[in-house]
């Protein structure tokens, strides 16, 4: 099942609104097929592992990491698969919350003889799928968040210096972040101030995730890299009900898909922004900030993990802070996360909290 | 050598001006006599254990944690005492950098015939001793300073609530660093706000560490806790040349000992502090705030350790930082860190910097 989860994230940002499954077959002691989930979310894990096992897979056990599909979609159902290649035994972690599946998957199978088996490293297949449950379950994608700061919490000088604060290898690792999510998300102010081109570069990744903008009038710049690279790699702007037609129009040409979200307190509502991103079929998205973004996402509590990259040096309270305002008066109201895990990258630190008392994974 | 080591690290904060040294006394694989620099200082961890190896001392191998000493004090020269004791052969990692020793130990030794070995853990001894070090190569203590922030740099919310952000097992960690420096510091501020009593408490520690506030015009609560208590444990104050005579009197009065420092920019010199610290004998100090004396020692370039205690919440921009100002214009100009030690801390996290490019221990 390890194997299988490790085969399974290799899917992942590359196959939503699918989830990002591994399959293991084994024969006698022997894997005699692998799959997972393909680019773009099909063939699923299933077909691709029986078609590696092709006759082996009679008598065999299944090592799924989520209940194999029931339904009829674009292509037939694995539990069908599974039954149809003479597999005897399936185990898999987890019932599919997808209320398509939703146990009906495992019904499937026992009704036809196979013997099922849950419940094996759930909790870490809990957390391989927890975007696509979220999306499932609340209709909004898993939110990671990035903060790169001093050890003070500062982004820039006084002055406005901002390059570099963290490492090349926290950078990398930033890099590695992109490529597991589905969707890279920046606010407004960082598109202006950075022209970012958000893309994952040198980890020999085929497919790109999405990049999407929050800015409300859509006044972002039209010769930048985002626009320039809009008809290649998809650039999604969501923006405020208010905003002209003339730069919709402008975007559109540019080959922007523009998501049209409603306001909170005069900025585009990031919950508004989260429900969007889910309906239009994302699982993972991966925030880089600015800070005001980072501050609304927040305090909206909307955000599922936070990795913060700590550089080794302080700026003072004179600095840029990394973090927006967030209006919180008492400790009790603020946004509250435990630590996860704890890397040293290189001169930085890096340390991945996620956020106490969500739903499904603490 | 280990074993010496951590016998060692047990007099750390209780035998200024003296290093905290450590000795295992080994006859034929057995272990006859262990020893430890004793609080204040004396006697020296030889003698310790010797005392305890009696007879068997003969012939047997001497572990030190730092070269014997060579020079008549108030206790003869422990170089004399091994060798007067018949130890065949000492293992030291380290020449004592005190000129009234500096190889002299060693030599004494060789010339009585005794086998010398050096190298031996010396980084892991350097790193024990490097207070006891600097104030003999440079006449200042050690500096560790602590930070306990939100995961943003923030210690209190924009109302002034900050009780508590880190949780008790932080704050226990806090109570041990306090005691195994020789002094605790901080700044006026924060005796004024917090009316701190700065002790150890539910360690079962002996003695207390020197509680040190920087002040200049001595303007302290003559009520409170500070000195309600300096007549028990020392409480020192490191004020400017114009503090009024009155105060002074005050504090003196107390029971505190005054300690008079030349300003820099209107503001007590915090180079002077730590030489006048130095001098007064203390080896490792214990800075815990607040963030303008923090600010001052980093912009001083004074700070060798750093312990970042954060926790799992965020509190924004409007928060107050807890770093004053720096002064820094340029990313080149920042107090630059590397990472040492990453350690979980219940709900927070605890990372420890040391400078870079600092003399001895990079
Ligand atoms: N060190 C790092 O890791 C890092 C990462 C990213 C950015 N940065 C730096 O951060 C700076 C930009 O950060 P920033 O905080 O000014 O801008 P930001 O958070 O990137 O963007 C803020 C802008 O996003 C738009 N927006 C729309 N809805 C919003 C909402 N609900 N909440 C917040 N913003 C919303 C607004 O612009 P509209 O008027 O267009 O709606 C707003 O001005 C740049 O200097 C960049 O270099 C640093
Ligand atoms: N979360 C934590 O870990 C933590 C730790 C400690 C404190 N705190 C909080 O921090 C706040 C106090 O911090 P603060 O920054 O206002 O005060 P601070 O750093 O404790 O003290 C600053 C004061 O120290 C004196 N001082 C003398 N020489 C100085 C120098 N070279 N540099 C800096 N200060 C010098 C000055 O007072 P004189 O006019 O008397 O000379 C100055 O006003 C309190 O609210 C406290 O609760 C939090």
């Amino acid at each position: 099942m390890a194997h299988a989860l490790s085969l399974g994230r290799r899917g992942l940002g590359r196959c939503w609104p699918n989830p990002a499954v591994g399959c293991v077959i084994v024969n006698q002691g022997r894997v005699v097929g692998r799959g997972w989930t393909q680019p773009g979310g099909r063939p699923h894990a299933e077909p691709v592992a029986l078609a590696a096992a092709g006759t082996l897979a009679r008598g065999a056990t299944a090592y799924v990491t989520l209940e194999p599909c029931a339904h009829h979609g674009q292509t037939p159902p694995c539990a069908e698969a599974l039954i149809a290649a003479g597999v005897s035994r399936v185990v898999a972690p987890l019932t599919d919350s997808d209320p398509r599946v939703a146990g009906k998957g495992f019904a499937m199978l026992r009704a036809a003889g196979v013997e099922v088996t849950t419940g094996v490293l759930a909790d870490q297949a809990a957390d391989d799928h927890a975007g696509f449950f979220l999306r499932v379950e609340q209709g909004r994608p898993w939110l990671t968040l990035k903060l790169a700061m001093s050890l003070d919490g500062r982004i820039a000088t006084a002055t406005g210096e901002s390059q570099w604060i963290t490492g090349p290898r926290s950078r990398r690792a930033v890099h590695g972040l992109r490529a597991t999510h589905d969707a890279v998300l920046v606010g407004g102010g960082t598109a202006r101030a950075d022209d970012p081109s958000l893309t994952v570069r040198d980890l020999g990744v085929a497919q790109q995730p999405v990049r999407v903008v929050v800015s409300r009038f859509l006044d972002l710049p039209l010769m930048g890299n985002l626009a320039r690279t809009a008809k290649d790699i998809p650039v999604w702007i969501c923006h405020g009900p208010d905003a002209s037609d003339q730069s919709q129009q402008a975007w559109k040409e540019l080959g922007a898909r523009l998501i049209p979200c409603q306001l909170d307190g005069g900025r585009v509502d990031p919950a508004a922004v989260l429900q969007a991103l889910g309906e239009a079929g994302l699982t993972r998205v991966f925030c880089e900030g600015g800070g005001q973004l980072a501050a609304s996402l927040l305090a909206a509590d909307l955000v599922d993990e936070l990795h913060v990259f700590t550089a080794g040096m302080a700026l003072g309270a004179e600095g840029h802070p990394g973090l927006g305002a967030l209006g919180v008066e008492h400790l009790n109201e603020a946004p509250r996360f435990e630590p996860v895990d704890l890397i040293p990258v290189g001169p930085d630190v890096r340390h991945v909290w996620r956020r106490v008392s969500q739903n499904r994974l603490v």
